[in-house]
């Protein structure tokens, strides 16, 4: 069959709509999936785009990209919980054995051009790749900044620890995400979401 | 604050995790909602894009734009299941509503440019909305021929109206697409998941 590789891999990543996140969706009703994830960062990145810093060297084909397949690699190593230091040591390694399996299931070029993309958004140093991180640290802020924050209380999640491990890279890419961020974790703190 | 329309927008649009469509994820566990099939859409397109019969004149980052947004008017309007003919009465013009009032809590230039995207997809006249159509109409049919079919055995689809509603739409977007249809679909039958 002529897309035989191509089927492989989309069922392959339907497992995606089985690794459950820790934070909430706005309802609170239960906890996001990382298919569901993937898609809200990818309409998130769209509607940002106007407000990064470098806007004009960002390619947002590429960013839309870089985001829909960036927790692919999740299938196989799971959801980390961002603020559980132990948990995110050797998260790399576990990912990349796991981005190398999953994209190669996939046929050349298609499976070098994921696996670079995959890289470029773990190294986060290039227009595209500092945009899509950005992007995918304020979705789920965002999201517990308006619903019950139950992911964070649930783990004494604390104001500094956020602001150190999100502000820096929002700022980065976007000096008006950065502004909305602090409005947003002030009214976290103040409703008790943050310790 | 400054990014506040486009956080009204984003907590809106939640909403479609709770949109259960009628097909079942691949490990047949659970229906899929809205926001996953998104998703998997808007991956899937990256990876038939090489097969496109008009490759050179489609502008995959468009239509993954057009993809990530086409199903937002369900949070409104519901899913109606394709092969439900009654159920697909006035469902554009439920749709159409919806689309306005969606994407109307952004602001210009935005909301105009997704709302001519979803105008855009729903027409499937252009070469962009061609093979977007093409992909979101690929998707719950191979996750059917693959799972157990039940959102087809359960409604008593037949072999002829799939191929019927199907094939003339994805035949214009791909031929290597309508030959893996046409595979698939045999599949499907000689397993008895259509009638």
């Amino acid at each position: 069959m002529i897309l035989e590789k191509e089927i492989d891999f989309i069922l392959a990543i339907d497992a995606l709509k089985n690794v459950n996140r820790r934070n909430f969706n706005y309802d609170n009703s239960r906890r996001e999936n990382t298919a569901e994830h993937s898609w809200q960062v990818v309409v998130f990145a769209q509607i940002l785009y106007p407000y990064a810093r470098n806007s004009e060297k960002i390619d947002l084909g590429k960013v839309i990209k870089m985001l829909s397949i960036h927790d692919v690699v999740e299938i196989d190593a799971g959801d980390t919980f961002f603020y559980d230091e132990k948990a995110n040591e050797g998260k790399f390694e576990r990912e990349l054995a796991s981005a190398k399996r999953i994209f190669g299931i996939l046929n050349e070029p298609l499976q070098s051009e994921f696996l670079n993309l995959w890289l470029e958004f773990e190294a986060g140093e290039t227009e595209d790749a500092i945009f899509a991180n950005a992007v995918d640290r304020m979705i789920p802020f965002t999201l517990n900044c308006f619903n019950n924050g139950q992911s964070w209380t649930e783990a004494n999640v604390t104001f500094e620890k956020v602001k150190q491990l999100l502000r820096p890279k929002i700022e980065r890419a976007s000096q008006d995400m950065a502004d909305t961020f602090d409005v947003l974790i002030k009214k976290a703190f103040d409703e008790g979401k943050l310790i």
